[in-house]
C-alpha cells in the first residue's frame, strides 16, 4: 500500500476511567454543567458558549425543534409505520429530506453574508453591500434568500423575536444589519413587503455567533431530530400513517378506477 | 372510501402570526426561555421541566452526544465523502445504527425496570424484586440488561457520576434502587463484579424523570444527531474516509492478490 | 492494540485490468451474458441460477418492485421534495420502512418453513407438520404468517400464480406443499377462508430455492430500491408531495383551530 | 382549504383481483415473462425494452452492481453491526452516499452529452462539438467528466466493452461517438492520455437508450442496493465492522494518548 495519510480525530476520546470530549472530561466538567444546547455548541465550536452566547445559540436552536406536519414528520410516521422496532430509522428518514428546499435556504443566506462580510470588524457601509447583493441577484436570475414570506404571513414572528433576543444579549452586530438592509434594498428594488424571514433572521445571527455557513444546516439537523422524536412518540399512541396511505391512495388512483 | 379515522396532531399548529408548540407560544414562552435540552424534554414529556428534573434530564441527554469513533460516527463521515452536498443524509445513515445493539440495551434495561416496577411509588421489597429479575434472566439464558463493564472499564465512571447527579435532585428513587439491587443480585449469583454501566444508570434516571420505556432510545438518537454534526465538520476540514476505505479494502482483499 | 481479527471479503475484489465478482470476471463473464435479476441471484447464491431458477427467481422478484402509492412510495416523495439534489436520500429514506410490518412477515413465513422443514430432501408428514405449525402459533397466541386475505381480495392472485410458475419449472416442492398445508390446517381450525397470500408464496418458492430466510427481506429491499426510482421520476414530473402535505397539516389541526 | 391540485399516479393501481403495473397486468404480462432488469426499464421508461435494448439495459446496470468494499458497503455493514433487526436501514445507510461525488459524476457525463445534443437523429459535426464542449470545460475551470483514469487502471475495461456490446445492438449512435470525441478533444488539449472511464461509458450508453440525465443515477442507486444486500449477507456470515471500528478508534486517537 502506498504510504497513506494518519486517521486523527480530535473530538473525543476513552481511557479506562475517563472520557474527554473536546478537551473536557465528560463526567467532571460536563455532566451536571453543561446543559444539551451548550453541549450543541460545544461540539460545533470546539468551547464552551458564555452565558450570553448560551441564550442566543440556545434562542436560535430551539426554533428548528418543531413545525408540525412537515414533510419529514410524515416520513418519520410513515417509516415508523412499517418498521416499528426501528425508531431509529424512522428519525433518520425524516431527516433525510432536509435538503436544499427548506435547510437549504438558510444555508444559502448564511453563506450570502458571510461571503458579502468575510470580516464583521470592518463592515464598511453596509447599505451598499445590501444594494450590491441585491443587484448581483438580479443580475443571475436568482431569489434573494431569507427574506419575504409565505401566504398567510405578513410578517414570519419568529424572526423580529430573534434579532431582539440576539441584540439584548450584544449579537445585534453587521450580519443582522446587513440581512436586514438587504430586505430594505430589495423591497425598494421590488415594491412590495419582503421582511426578513426565519431563514434569513437564523441565518444572521448565527453569522454573528461565528458559526461557520457550512454547519448552519447542522442546526437545523440536530434540532429537527428532536422534534421528529416527539412524532415518533405521537405517533405510537395515535397513529395516523394508515389513514394518510389509505387517503393519497385513493385521491391518486381515482382516476384509474 | 370507508369512513375513516380523522387525523389528528396534538404538538404544534401555526396560525398567521403564532406558532404553538405543546400549548406553548414559541415566539413568547419559548425562545429566550428554554433552553434547547428542556425544549426536547417539553417535546418528550408535553411539559417544560422543573428546575431539578432540568438539570438531571440535561445530564443524561448530554452523556449520549459523543462517543468518538463509534460506528455511527464512521458512517456518518463515509456518506459524507460521497455526498458531501447531502450533510443531512450522512448524519441519517449514522443515527440509522443505533438499533437494539447499543442503544437498545438501553431501552432494554428501561423496559425491565419499568415493567418490574409499575408504580414507583409502591416499591415494595426491592431486593427480593431483583433477585426475581436476576432468576428469570438466568432462567431464559438472557444477559441481565445494564450491568457490567467492557473489557477496559472496571467502573463506567458515566453510572456513579449520573446516579449522584440525580440523588442531589431528588431523582434516586426506587429505579435507581432497583437497578443497583439487580447489579449486586447478579453479581452475587454469577461471582464477578458487575457494577451498573452508562446504559443501566440511564435506563434507571430515565425512568425516574418518568420517560416510557419505548422512549428512551429516542433520547440516544437526539442526543446523537448532535455529536453527528460535530463529525461532519471535522470531515470537511480534516477528512479520513478515503483512508478508512482504502484500509479496508486493502486489507480485506489481500487474500485473493 | 490486541491482535485482531483480519478483515476478509470474498464478494469483488479488482486489479489494474479486471474486476471479479463472485469468482467471475465483470467484463468477460458477467456484462452482455448476465442479467440484472440473474446477477441478483449470484450476489445472495454465489452462483449464477440455470435457466429455471432464473425464471423462478426473476418471477418471484418482479412481485416485489411495485406496489403503488405504499408508504415507502410516498415516503420516498416527501424526501425528494425537501432535498431533490439527493435523490439516492429520498429512494433510501423510503426502504427505511420495510421492516416487521409487510416485508417482514414474508421474513417470518420462510422461518417458519425453513425451520420447520430443515430438509428438503426429507420432508416426512406434510399435513402433519402443518397442523403441528398451526397449533404450535395458536397456542401462543400468534398469527400464521403468509395466509390470510386483506379485505378487498377474496385471493391474493399473485400467490397462485407465483405457485404456477414454480410448478413448471421444478420448484413446487416440499415448502410449496407446506405452506398449502398450513393454510389449509388454519382454514380448518379458524372455519374462514384463509388462502396463501403472496407474503406465503415468496417465503415458499424462496425457500424452494435455497434462499436461507434471513435474507429473503433483502429481496424486497433490492426491488422496492427499483420501484422506488420509478416514483422519484413520477415525482419530478408531476409532483404531490406539497398537496400532500397541505391535505396531512389542514386535516390533523383542524381541531385546534 | 384553497382549492388544491387532485394527486395523481399512474404508476400502479390495484383492484380486488388485478395488479396494473404501467399499464400491465403484473400476473399475466409481467410475472414469469419479464425478468427483473427489463423490470426497471418498464418502471423508468414506461414500456417494455425489446431484445436490443434490454440486453444494453442489463449490460450497463450489472456494472453498478458491485464494486466491493466501498464506503458504501462499509456502511451497511456498520449500520448491520447497530441494528442487525434492520438489514433494510442498512442498506438504506449505505445508499444515502451515492451523491455527487460518484454517481453524480455518471450523471453529469449525461447530462453534458444531452444538453449539447439534444437531437440525436441531427447530431451535426460531432468532432466540432467536442472540441466546444472541452473548450467550455477548461473555460470555467471544470474537469470534464467520464474520463480519465484512476492510479492503477490505464484504460478501464468496462468503458470498451459496454461500447461493444452497445455496438453490437445498435446503440453505438451519436451520444458514443461524442463521448469518444470528447475523449480525444481533452487528450489533445491537456497532452495526456484520458480515456473515457466507465462512467462516461455508462453516461453514452444511457443517452443512446433514450433515458433522461436526471434519472441515470436512479441506475446507480438500484443496482447498488443489490450489491448491498450481498454486504449484508457476507456481514452476518464473517463480521467485520467491530474491527473497523477498532481499527479506526485506536489509529485515530492514538496521538492523544
Amino acid at each position: 500500500m502506498a504510504k497513506r495519510k494518519q486517521l486523527k480525530t480530535d473530538i473525543c476520546w476513552s481511557t479506562e476511567d475517563k472520557i474527554t470530549i473536546k478537551g473536557l472530561d465528560l463526567c467532571q466538567d460536563i455532566m451536571g454543567k453543561v446543559s444539551l444546547g451548550d453541549m450543541a455548541f460545544l461540539e460545533m465550536m470546539d468551547r464552551l458558549p458564555n452565558e450570553r452566547e448560551s441564550r442566543v445559540f440556545n434562542a436560535l436552536a430551539v426554533i428548528l425543534v418543531e413545525h408540525g406536519m412537515t414533510p419529514s414528520a410524515i416520513v418519520t410516521r410513515m417509516t415508523l409505520a412499517g418498521a416499528p422496532e426501528a425508531m431509529q430509522a424512522a428519525v433518520a428518514a425524516g431527516l433525510s429530506g432536509l435538503g436544499s428546499v427548506f435547510v437549504g435556504s438558510m444555508e444559502n443566506a448564511a453563506r450570502m453574508l458571510q461571503e458579502a462580510l468575510p470580516d464583521p470588524a470592518q463592515p464598511g457601509d453596509i447599505a451598499a453591500l445590501a444594494a450590491r447583493i441585491v443587484d448581483e441577484h438580479a443580475a443571475r436570475g436568482r431569489t434573494v434568500p431569507g427574506i419575504g414570506h409565505h401566504i398567510h404571513k405578513p410578517v414570519d414572528p419568529r424572526a423580529p423575536r430573534l434579532f431582539e433576543i440576539a441584540g439584548e444579549n450584544g449579537f445585534g452586530g453587521p450580519y443582522v444589519a446587513l440581512m436586514q438592509a438587504v430586505a430594505e434594498a430589495a423591497q425598494a428594488r421590488l415594491g412590495k413587503s419582503l421582511p426578513v424571514n426565519a431563514t434569513g433572521a437564523i441565518a444572521a445571527v448565527a453569522s454573528e455567533l461565528g458559526i461557520p455557513w457550512r454547519v448552519v444546516r447542522g442546526i437545523g439537523v440536530m434540532s429537527r431530530a428532536i422534534g421528529l422524536v416527539a412524532h415518533v412518540l405521537e405517533e405510537l399512541r395515535e397513529p395516523m400513517a394508515r389513514e394518510i396511505k389509505a387517503m393519497v391512495e385513493e385521491e391518486a388512483t381515482a382516476h384509474l378506477r
